[in-house]
């Protein structure tokens, strides 16, 4: 039965791969999970204690209570803020590990690792408001992991994280005060949700949802942390062109597919792929080794490397069905499980890394940044072993491949607007907003979801919206579908873009040197750097001194799927953007809950949620959003 | 409708006024819930992503795998250990309340609030390692608070908690360091569980459940502190002579009932209607005002005040029906949203506190340390208030009322002991199971279920352990059970416990002045306080130079539904106990999961689960449990 549901043309060209060896895709492995729960889908399922499983009946012919009284509106508002809370222990877990790393590099030392970019770890800590002067690098970078960790460890519920009031603007961090969802701790703002979530606790969908919000601000502190840091660490991404699609893949080389979000792994083992490049030719592999990306490690080694990016997340275990991976090395998050079992199915080593995100049948080799140089030797080499028991007659790489430009981090796009201004690098941006050649800032990010063609809602949505002369910003796992589907290219400038949109892409592509325009989506990184987005248009606010929730900037999750996802949605929305998710929530059983992220947040944060499963009409909701608050502002519309 | 299944003769008096009242009973609920959905119960039920709900076919005609590719295994895991997340997060979070306020009230001062056991608090502080010598009592009280907040501080993963390595047996704490479960922090461990559960992290079974004792681990840190700093601000409890079930409330009286866990509401409540007892009879009140506890709230209060303790769990909202609850006063965990509306049908006041536990229908008196003693005057002045509203025609107390003598810290215990042999307190305890006079120890703690006639399984249990000799110490709503019950009397010591038992507790009792045996369940305190228990294992343990894993000492929740329960039972199986819960637990769905925790876990641990839901089989197999550990101890069997 295996069939894929994608506008990659990779994926029709690998599902009957899959049907040849009984494996299920994710697609069928959908299809045999329907039909789905509707209680789960209305999210008026509570699981959270053993009285139940309690269900309200959506219809009103049973249950309206659970067995301990708690309503719809309780159970949904306590289930979603528990993927909030999720997703923000999942990001800020990634983002200490990053600040412990950099202390640890600080203090101590550690061979695979250095501070790479020192310019921005001088700029970082003059924002945390460290005096740099006099201090070797290696002491800046204990002083800023120090405050980055406190973010975690304070107690003082008066004292919010210093990372939120360092990077967002003044006037937004007092209105968020004000709604009291700026979180002092992020590992106790966590731990708050569940505290609370617990039976017999907050049975008030208003209060509840307001925790959840600063759990999705704390989200947000871990992420502009783990991003500032790891541009410390590795550098900061600059414009680079690469390919992305399975057609990255070679035939003739080892292909090392690095899966996951941690730049800490990845990092390394490029390195290491490029030191031990001779012993793939002498394997066998003329090419040698071939590092490609998959999922957000994707983004992280593409942005900064130029790596180029094999897939995105609804794919990582089709992309096995090539037969020419011959290590997937992992790390954490979004990794499916099943990739074990592809794996199992062809040559391919999986290799789990890190201690607590194994997967029962894969191989697991512990990295950690002390002993990473001889843990990415290790792991490069079970790679190449690979290679030698790859069967030629089972490669079957799709010969699907498009440029992607990529690298636009926050820095980047300031220093291309500096080629038209040095003095005011902001203005021409700024000027065209109030023109109106750009009408607004469309923020892409998020996964992709088995419950809509793979990448389809992504690219109808931002079509539609270039076609609207809406600048566009990606990351994660949309930015992957773009890069894939040939949305950073030149070309698709011309192709795409709105007259007057084109026109400022051109002129500031030009000064860049590019010959032409900037692509018409600008690929910002990996999920964890929706806060290079946030830089971005924090500092439009300021230069504006406006709040973000008065910018025409609006954010959209087509294909959502993960709590990180949800977390992020909901910290876009506490900042004041409206926010677009293509999925359906699982909070349609609460008809109160609803109310809340759609229509009361905007009273409360300017920003608010807009489900809509339907793109077109998403991009159309999310124009006139954009229209509105250039009305706000006094611009043309 | 209306109906109850109670062995608690009130319940059956009560009903019939539910019926009258056209609302429904926790019975009433459960029973509209039925079928209860299948999926949950077996734990294979995937809400962590919005590909899902995913459901496995426990029939295997269905799907084996989630969309993602995760198995019954990882999917049965992950809902497990965020159970045990959100246990550790709620006890932790009334562990870290009580240190804030006791930093507070040491730095700053605190009108409500004092250091009521300076002797305790120097006991603590000297096993923390803190220098008394020279310090004032609040000084002292601030390093206190501050090194078990540094247990939600620490970024050390190398340094365990110290609240961990101070209160546990050294080879205890070796072999747990062993396993890896120690956790280093309280909110990081929450953390970490909700991160590694994010879709697509940690998809090994046996990797999560680790991960998931640890978090019961960072559980039991915040339970030991929260008991041991509760004792020494509110006092460290005594042996003392008090009521139980309903007949406690007062026609003639405002009848206050102090419903939830944590002592920095109930306390001052407490203090405070003795101050306002004149307005309430200047109101009409003959008795004054008559402060009642619920669940653990009624615990804290009862072991130290004495207050009578009105009812336990499940008959929360019950206790409404009797007309005779002016005001009912909640703070966090284990409040049935239901009381708003059972107040409601009634005059009664239902007033929440907590600013994040709030109860959509309730009135919200917002509690806080700096202005107790304000709004504990403004919630007793709303509780006289309301009574002038009582319908005295509605009023129906249930007669149901036993005596109680409560009180039975591990100081208390030591105590009695010491009056047996005053240089070495522990030694008649040790002969008693050397000699096989007491069998082993069994500790009763958890919760009530719908699922189970209300405090049946507690009763049966127990009358089978005493009979046959074991000693029986007793927490949370177990305790509220055994107290309503009868079990709490020096009768019933006569009536239940073995022979040999019955000497010991009558040669303790005499020598103690009681005139008499101790009663043979000792009520050790709240749920929070299942610490004291472990703290009594501990002396043993230390005495006989043992772990916890070789005495004979079991565990036992008949009845449990809530994570916090969850969460206690799995930090019971780390340290060393067999372990009984009573309901079927949400993870029959994945064979390994079970084998991990019935059986592997007898290997790492020593302590194990005992899913039994048959009482009586359940006790035989504690005792044989018992008896293998005195069989290993080289002891009488």
């Amino acid at each position: 039965m295996s069939h894929s549901n994608s506008i990659d043309k990779s994926m029709a060209i690998l599902a009957p791969i899959a049907e040849q060896n009984g494996i299920d895709t994710p697609w069928d492995r959908y299809e045999k999970m329907l039909p789905q729960c509707g209680f789960g889908e209305l999210g008026v399922c509570c699981r959270i204690c053993w009285k139940g499983p309690c269900r309200i009946d959506p219809f009103g012919n049973g249950p309206d209570r659970g067995i301990c009284g708690a309503t719809a509106e309780v159970i949904v508002a306590r289930n979603l803020i528990r993927m909030q809370a999720a997703g923000a222990a999942a990001h800020s877990e990634h983002g200490r590990h990053i600040a412990l790393a950099m202390k640890h590099l600080g203090e101590k030392g550690l061979d695979a690792y250095a501070i790479k970019d020192e310019a921005k770890l001088k700029g970082v800590a003059e924002r945390l408001g460290i005096e740099a002067e006099g201090k070797t690098t290696l002491e800046l970078a204990v002083e800023v992991a120090d405050i980055s960790l406190n973010d975690f460890m304070n107690q003082d519920h008066h004292k919010e994280c210093t990372w939120l009031s360092k990077s967002l603007p003044p006037v937004t961090i007092e209105r968020l005060r004000k709604a009291g969802v700026l979180p002092h701790n992020i590992d106790a703002a966590v731990a708050n949700v569940m505290a609370r979530t617990h039976v017999g606790c907050d049975s008030d969908h208003v209060n509840l949802l307001l925790a959840g919000i600063r759990a999705a601000m704390a989200d947000y502190t871990g992420m502009v942390l783990a991003t500032e840091l790891s541009d410390s660490m590795f550098g900061t991404p600059k414009p680079v062109i690469t390919k992305a699609n399975l057609g990255v893949l070679k035939e003739d080389a080892v292909n090392i597919a690095l899966h996951g979000h941690n730049p800490l792994l990845s990092e390394v083992i490029c390195d290491m792929a490029m030191l031990l490049n001779d012993e793939a030719i002498a394997a066998g592999a003329s090419a040698g080794i071939n590092v490609v990306g998959i999922c957000c490690t994707g983004n992280e080694v593409m942005m900064r490397r130029g790596v180029p990016l094999a897939t995105n997340y609804l794919s990582q275990d089709m992309a096995i069905l090539t037969g020419a991976i011959d290590g997937m090395v992992v790390d954490v998050q979004c990794i499916m499980p099943s990739i074990a079992t592809f794996g199992s199915c062809f040559h391919t080593e999986v290799i789990t890394t890190m201690p607590d995100n194994k997967i029962t049948g894969a191989r697991h080799v512990e990295f950690s940044e002390k002993d990473a140089l001889d843990r990415a030797r290790e792991i490069v080499r079970i790679c190449i072993d690979a290679y030698r028991k790859r069967d030629p007659h089972r490669v079957n790489i799709p010969q699907q491949k498009e440029t992607a430009i990529v690298g636009f981090s926050t820095e980047a796009i300031v220093e291309a607007l500096s080629l038209v201004n040095a003095e005011d690098p902001l203005k021409p941006l700024i000027d065209a907003i109030v023109s109106g050649d750009i009408k607004g800032v469309a923020l892409f990010a998020g996964c992709n979801n088995v419950k809509i063609k793979q990448d389809h809602a992504y690219m109808t949505v931002v079509k539609e919206l270039l076609a609207r002369n809406v600048l566009v910003l990606a990351t994660g796992c949309g930015a992957g579908a773009f890069a894939k589907h040939g949305m950073m290219t030149q070309e698709a400038t011309e192709e795409f873009a709105g007259e007057s949109l084109k026109g400022v892409l051109t002129a500031v592509g030009t000064a860049a040197g590019l010959e032409g325009p900037l692509p018409p989506v600008m690929h910002m990184g990996s999920c964890v750097d929706n806060s290079r987005a946030v830089m971005l248009a924090s500092a439009l606010a300021k230069a504006l001194d406006k709040d973000l929730s008065e910018l025409p900037v609006v954010a959209s999750a087509p294909e959502l799927m993960s709590e990180k996802a949800v977390a992020i949605g909901s910290w876009a929305v506490a900042l004041g953007f409206p926010t677009h998710v293509g999925i359906m929530p699982q909070i349609t059983g609460a008809p109160g809950v609803v109310e809340v992220l759609t229509k009361t947040a905007k009273d409360i944060f300017g920003g608010y949620f807009i489900p809509e499963t339907d793109p077109v009409k998403a991009a159309e909701t999310l124009y006139d959003a954009i229209l509105e608050r250039r009305k706000g502002l006094g611009l043309s519309v």
